[in-house]
């Protein structure tokens, strides 16, 4: 069985790594060419728990040829598209397309490329970093929810599950993983854009009354168009993890930040906050704290010419 | 007639430069230190639109002894109070106090220390920057509206107008000065904080889409808040102001831009947005934006352990 892991930055290279390291066929796709390289002529190398380096196959998408049977999307999500379009002829009848990615409304996405049946959506909270091309930085502990779209998926699902639990991912067949996936929306809604605007760490950001007051007014805005989306979410609960994870990650700059302060590269904010932002006004709600911060991340975008 | 500029940043320096040019009795006041030795040795240096150089008193306004006949206020907002409590010995039963300050709600801490009969309150368009300590920028035009806040003392707020024409600094005297301050209210409020946050021009601000839309929401609130206060305001007319000023300012950053970014002092943020954000829902209006960017600018002020 070949699994393809599309898009194998930081967290691709985690899920590839215990995937390959576990035995398990495990191919990397990439367009970042430096990387491929590095990956192609050193192998793999790890750094933080463990110190390693394994030689796993990486190529551009287009170079794959074998028809997957499983095939992870981990892109930035405005990659996502064009990655699917370059993955197409490794998707055959049975290949199941699983999404792991942050951020909200990915599934309308792959529904235009991979049959219903075949989809697997979940969200995992295992993290991972970049050193530079070909060094990942694996830290911590996680784990992986993930639920089948389609009912007669859910067999094939629970293999998968087994799968990733064979390479050690600590994996979860979750009847409803959509709370959950949610509930890590919330997260990153609360801080990712925030922290970018600001430059600070999550920690700093929650550090003044001023900085939880933003996190609420956003996660509040997340709950209702949740709850109106038909997601069962309870708001209090989600404060509470949101901030128990503003405490984990106080460290920690987000994606975004690195995205928009560090490398001066477009930010993922329409598909955290930009959902909210689109979908309230549809349902009935107004947004505009998501609305705002969504314009001012890409206002600053346009300042720095890469919008 | 001696007229004290209670606040001698660079717009009280064109004020008390464009007075003591014109034969007035002036005293500048001020706390800063470098500023107030630098004009002392080499009196004030004019560079822009003219070069020139003035010989004019300045001190710490505890040092001041002579009671006003003037006091035009301009401090930063934060200041304002405490510039009062340290002038209080300057004023007496005749004392007319100017406020020229940006933003809004002023007046309010002006009543503790001077009687409503003698509080004349207004509005400027005139700019002015500092080149260092004791050289003032002075560049373009502008000009003052200014209306006695009691109808008893309208006719020596009509000699101050007077007194500040002689002096080239086109006053006018205006029957209903509020939708002028809060027009420029407006333009501050939706250029200041915001330009502050993204670490750009007015210009780079307004120049996408998502700017833009920012600035109309953040107007909508002001021009909300200040009907429903009885300020008879025109949403369309004040966006258009909004909008030809960003033209004009296109390549200035705001102060307040100045201020957290270049300085990492804290900003004016709670009498301009925050003015709103307050007064908003003591009159049932939603004021989420100004909410929201009022605790950006604090929450970034925490980061920067500057509040």
């Amino acid at each position: 069985m070949v699994t393809y892991i599309a898009g194998s930055g930081a967290i691709g290279c985690r899920f590839g790594y215990s995937l390959a390291k576990n035995g398990k066929d495990v191919v990397l796709l990439d367009n970042w060419d430096v990387h491929i390289k590095a990956i192609q002529e050193n192998g793999l190398k790890i750094v933080g728990d463990v110190e390693d380096t394994i030689q796993i196959p990486i190529m551009y998408p287009t170079e794959a040829t074998r028809e997957a049977d499983l095939i992870i999307l981990f892109t930035k999500s405005m990659q996502l598209e064009n990655m699917l379009q370059e993955i197409t002829h490794l998707i055959g009848e049975g290949t199941k397309v699983m999404c792991l990615l942050n951020g909200l409304g990915h599934e309308d996405i792959i529904r235009k490329y991979v049959p219903e049946k075949n989809i697997i959506i979940g969200v995992t909270i295992w993290t991972a970093g970049l050193a530079g091309p070909g060094t990942a930085i694996l830290k911590g502990k996680g784990s992986v929810n993930i639920q089948s779209l389609d009912e007669s998926g859910v067999e094939k699902a629970k293999e998968i599950v087994q799968l990733l639990n064979e390479s050690g991912l600590n994996a979860t067949y979750d009847e409803n993983v959509f709370p959950s996936i949610w509930r890590k929306a919330c997260v990153n809604g609360a801080s990712n854009a925030t922290c970018a605007l600001l430059d600070c760490t999550v920690g700093e950001f929650f550090g003044s009354e001023n900085g939880f007051n933003i996190a609420r007014a956003i996660t509040h805005e997340f709950v209702q168009v949740g709850l109106a989306s038909g997601i069962a979410l309870d708001e209090a609960e989600i404060m509470a993890y949101v901030e128990e994870a503003s405490i984990k990650a106080a460290h920690h700059y987000p994606s975004m930040h690195q995205d928009l302060v560090k490398n001066h590269r477009p930010t993922e904010v329409d598909y955290i906050n930009g959902v909210i932002a689109r979908k309230g006004p549809q349902l009935g709600i107004k947004t505009p704290y998501c609305q705002m911060i969504t314009d001012l991340v890409h206002a600053k975008e346009a300042v720095l010419a890469i919008r």
